[in-house]
């Protein structure tokens, strides 16, 4: 039986999680959970964001489900880089998995897009780029300062996730594929990405592909969401690209993620978009939505589509029956949603 | 008089621009406007892209206007670096100032949005980060290949934009000023560019300040973009949300922008945000909306405010009195501004 080890995180973390266990250990009855305590509190008592024995011991589950962490209190980065960064590349989840849907019952800010018209995925890399940590800051503090930050990107980790990419494409009906980059300003990143999209391209002489420019696509994904399937980016563009097609979508408290590491050598981390969101936290009001759809995209990973089919239709048939704008208690959507995949 | 260096460029430019310079020169009788042989064409019939011989003239000049550079003929990065980059940056154009405004007349794609409920205009640093062109490809072409960008940061030059929009802000009646970045993940750059807003935000204790990560402000920009007044932010951010602010404004065809040489000792450079639109050139179908308002933007920057008044207001007026979706011609446009200016 599968072990997953919890981490529930600050604010609306725990609460939406105890919501997505319930309803993981009702379709898979059985499953091992283990929570963790990581995330602004335990960095307040002990100092530490993530010892060494800890990360060990998450290495040793299948899949690691992740509520929020962070806090206005802890300096900008400390968990960020420390925590959730720091898993993404220990565990070498390099396909940070986004999948944004317009459910039938759920409101678009885009006057044009009707539920069932938005249905898109993004495969942003999730190791490289922006993210490697590599910069620092020289005469900091005078008037002489310099603060770098470079973008490492390699064949290894690009081929990686465009393959990723294609064969997850393959299994659309859809069949498209977008290449986002900025290839016209980052020559050098952009022409490694372009050449490697191009040679996979090859393999799927019936998969249809286009190439944006990120700021082309942050655009239509306003203007003409509908026209894309799949989407291939860097991990910072994927990052923003991800909220904009969250925003469209109903918003990030419905967006689900998975950190992948296709190889299966290390766990697969899941967790909702949306943070921590202290103004809300212990309130009963989180929508766990986005974290019961991130469970769904556990079960798919660790091979349980029956289950996570389940889950997700539970999820879409609990927001078709909402009322826009009505108030919603965190454990009731728990329990219906629990109710419904174990009917 | 001023002299106007006039680049029209590829596309649709030479349509966009003649209607500019019509507007122009008709607001501004006696101006000088001399025109550049720049872009895809030049390249193609001599290899040129910007000679410099050519770019000692233009900076001879009092401010260009430029239309739109680019052909998919033209490998990526050859006109944006060698042209219109080398253009900001030589003549350190480090304020690439965009508003965005929703006009009467113009329809947003966001359902919620009224005409005259978005007015933002962002502060995009125009010389830095990762627009330096630090970056490169090792092992090219091969299984070990890694490329490289490098985000370059000072705090000359993140302190004098940021200055710059702290003035801005101060002369617009919300006077409200938000530092977009990511300085959970970009923790240096980050750091440099939160480090110095705070520092000069202490000159302006009349200026409600406030940060978001990029993320975030790209989901807010689609799902609460009355909440913004002036943003100030990095050259890769700026691209991005500029475009999505665009986007929520009736789209790219509407958006103007300067890259603005504060300290005067270079010509400012005018241009619509839009491309060269290969598709529809040559046909007369351009909106050369974009364009007049750089004119606008241009007046301004030269020290004449009532005149760029009057452009503003003649471009309020043409789309205020248009049927959306309407087709339009690209002089018949142009000879209404021309004639609403001179009025
Ligand atoms: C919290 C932050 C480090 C993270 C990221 O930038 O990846 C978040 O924005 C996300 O998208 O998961
Ligand atoms: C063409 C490109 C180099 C340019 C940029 O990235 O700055 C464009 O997207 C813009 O926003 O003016």
């Amino acid at each position: 039986m599968a072990r997953i080890a919890v981490v529930a995180g600050d604010g609306i973390g725990p609460e939406v999680v105890a919501q997505a266990r319930k309803v993981l250990e009702t379709v898979l009855p059985g499953i091992e959970a283990t929570e963790y305590d990581l995330g602004a509190a335990r960095y307040h008592r002990t100092g530490e964001v993530l010892p060494d024995s800890v990360l060990d011991e998450l290495g040793q589950h299948d899949a690691i489900l992740l509520g929020a962490v962070g806090d206005p209190s802890v300096p900008s980065g400390v968990l960020e880089r420390g925590l959730l960064l720091k898993l993404r590349f220990a565990f070498d989840q390099y396909v940070n998995l986004r999948p944004s849907r317009l459910w039938p019952g759920t409101t678009s800010p885009l006057a044009n897009a009707k539920p069932g018209e938005i249905d898109l995925v993004v495969v942003r890399e999730g190791t490289e780029s922006l993210y490697a940590g590599a910069g620092g800051n020289l005469h900091k503090g005078t008037p002489a300062e310099v603060a770098t930050e470079e973008s490492l990107n390699t064949r290894h980790g690009v081929e990686r996730v465009v393959r990723d990419a294609f064969a997850r494409a393959a299994a659309r009906p859809r069949r498209k594929l977008t290449l986002v980059h900025k290839n016209n300003v980052l020559t050098h990143a952009g022409d490694l990405w372009a050449r490697t999209f191009n040679e996979v391209a090859a393999e799927y002489p019936d998969i249809a592909t286009e190439y944006q420019h990120v700021d082309a696509a942050a655009m239509f994904l306003v203007t003409q969401p509908q026209r894309y399937d799949v989407i291939v980016t860097d991990n910072l563009f994927g990052d923003i690209l991800t909220d904009v097609a969250a925003a469209i979508t109903g918003g990030i408290g419905l967006a689900a993620s998975g950190n992948i590491n296709p190889d299966r050598r290390y766990p697969s981390m899941f967790e909702p978009v949306h943070g921590s969101a202290p103004d809300i936290a212990g309130k009963g009001l989180a929508d766990p939505a986005a974290a019961v759809l991130s469970v769904g995209l556990l079960l798919e990973h660790l091979g349980h589509p029956e289950a996570a089919r389940r889950v997700t239709d539970a999820v879409a048939a609990e927001l078709a029956g909402r009322t826009p704008g009505a108030p919603l208690r965190t454990d009731e959507v728990g329990d219906r949603l629990a109710a419904a995949v174990s009917a």
